[in-house]
């Protein structure tokens, strides 16, 4: 077995925490957060020692309409630029990009004119080959960049090594294992960690990891592919985030041993804005349905239609999913 | 680093799957159960596979007025029998003694006489010899017994050792570890949990572990410490437990591959019985407030205070913690 790098006592200055909360979190809500929401989300990280921050997808606007969505599903320079001026703060922008659903050719400019760091390359494993090129326009401009390969639980070995042979001779700086899903355990993250991270060090990669709390253990799976060199951890206030949400970044923080990061604005931010979000009626967070659909490891997408008729017959739900296997 | 026993595909038939509900959930709603609930909880454990259902504690009834807790604190022989008659099923029958707030002496009739199987014997680090006293009362009376030792995130690898030591020489059959705090990460329940199995393997003792859920934590390292060999494995139905609560018996049914558990009857249990509970304004499950005792590694008393008294102001909260260290 690998060894664990540092222990429970170290800090571990490789560390990166990406706050996804307005990206997947916008997934809860449509992308509506009050321009007051971000911008104070955007201080608390700051001031908690937040790494980088996500705000949301850039999406083509041909394929998605402006109208029906909240700015941050789009995230125009000059949108990003209201909340964070120039970004005179140690945090790093970034954004997400989905293979297939934005015009990356058409919607970025040149790093040099972008308050953005880091573009988020997001694909499902067959579409690797469209991810590097991605990868690649955005080096070009001058972008950090990683490479999101979601549903990483249902890729078998031998697409998941011939994806990371492809990243790790592309120009992407880092490389995210996404458990889409929520259906890992800590054993199984863990040794898929481990594969992501042995390309890692060959290529010259940094490894991430994002979760998703179906069985409860995003923050358990996170912490255990850490334990072993991931370095680039996302995390959400409140876990906020698609179904049952991310890994908190509450207890990320809480978690993690170097002192620049501050669990009390954070906190402030959790009581003042996430709070009154979830009492507005916006719905996520560990649940049965979502639990189920992790435990089978399949799209959360019933259980979401569950969640929004406000059902609770889990038994009736559950032999409906097992009678679609 | 000790292997692991087994895999994430393999059956473990020395797991116990232990039912808490009762017990550790009375804690939440001072043991008021209705009839009906304890009825139905129990035929589904046993549909669903439970190896061990706890029926609560047995308590000093001169220490404790019965006239105000729920019969569930006291767990009457007539009672138990009330729910289970002769309990003609393969599932056993435990209640909890805690050192110092029982009558063991007079309370317990002899096995051959009684519908309980398993007597767990409650205690702090420093209470082992009066918990040794107690476990071969009961073994003597011809009861399975355990030993849990609370709080054992608060005590010193010396005291562990010792305890291990003179519970090894008892006639104990099981020993459990218990995260009472919530504030075990899975790589130091891990550590400790092989510690306990060294020692049990030494006297064929078996190890169990009992999870709070303080930083979502208590599915995690329940099945890490299972990992290493540890098979008495508590739960409850939707995790109900005092505080944060404990690992929630719908994941747990829901990880392990031996085909005799069956999540479908808790499922049914759940959204019949535990779904009105919870509206009825009983109060239990991960927060922010138990988080940071959890983190912090110290009893909950506060963070169960602050959930009392239906505040949300976790900044200030965090800071009075942080200002009685």
């Amino acid at each position: 077995m690998a060894p664990r790098k540092g222990n429970l006592m170290s800090v571990r200055t490789d560390v990166k925490v990406v706050d996804a909360t307005i990206r997947d979190g916008g997934l809860c809500n449509n992308f509506e957060f009050t321009d007051e929401f971000v911008t104070e989300l955007y201080k608390a990280n700051i001031k908690s020692g937040v790494d980088y921050m996500e705000f949301g997808y850039r999406a083509s606007k041909k394929m998605f309409d402006p109208k029906k969505f909240g700015k941050w599903k789009f995230c125009d320079e000059a949108d990003i630029r209201s909340i964070v001026g120039d970004n005179v703060s140690d945090m790093k922008i970034a954004v997400m990009a989905d293979v297939g659903r934005c015009d990356f050719k058409e919607d970025f400019i040149p790093k040099s004119e972008s308050v953005i760091d880091l573009v988020r390359v997001a694909c499902y494993i067959h579409q690797i080959p469209a991810a590097v090129e991605m990868v690649e326009h955005f080096h070009r401009l001058g972008y950090e960049t990683s490479c999101n390969i979601m549903a990483a639980s249902q890729a078998n070995s031998d697409q998941i090594e011939a994806a990371l042979e492809m990243l790790g001779q592309s120009s992407v700086d880092v490389i995210y294992l996404v458990d889409s899903y929520g259906s890992f355990y800590p054993e199984n993250a863990g040794t898929l960690a481990k594969k992501y991270l042995e390309y890692g060090e060959k290529y010259g990669k940094a490894i991430g990891f994002h979760a998703h709390n179906n069985q409860n253990l995003a923050f358990a799976n996170t912490i255990e592919t850490m334990s072993y060199g991931v370095s680039y951890l996302d995390a959400t206030a409140s876990a906020m985030g698609r179904g049952a949400g991310n890994c908190a970044m509450e207890l990320l923080l809480g978690f993690l041993k170097n002192p620049k990061y501050n669990l009390f604005p954070l906190l402030s931010f959790i009581e003042n804005y996430m709070l009154p979000l979830k009492a507005s009626g916006v719905v996520w967070g560990y649940d049965i349905q979502y639990m189920l659909t992790g435990q089978l490891n399949r799209h959360p997408k019933e259980a979401m239609a569950f969640t929004a008729d406000k059902r609770s017959d889990y038994s009736e739900f559950y032999t409906s999913l097992l009678e679609n296997f």
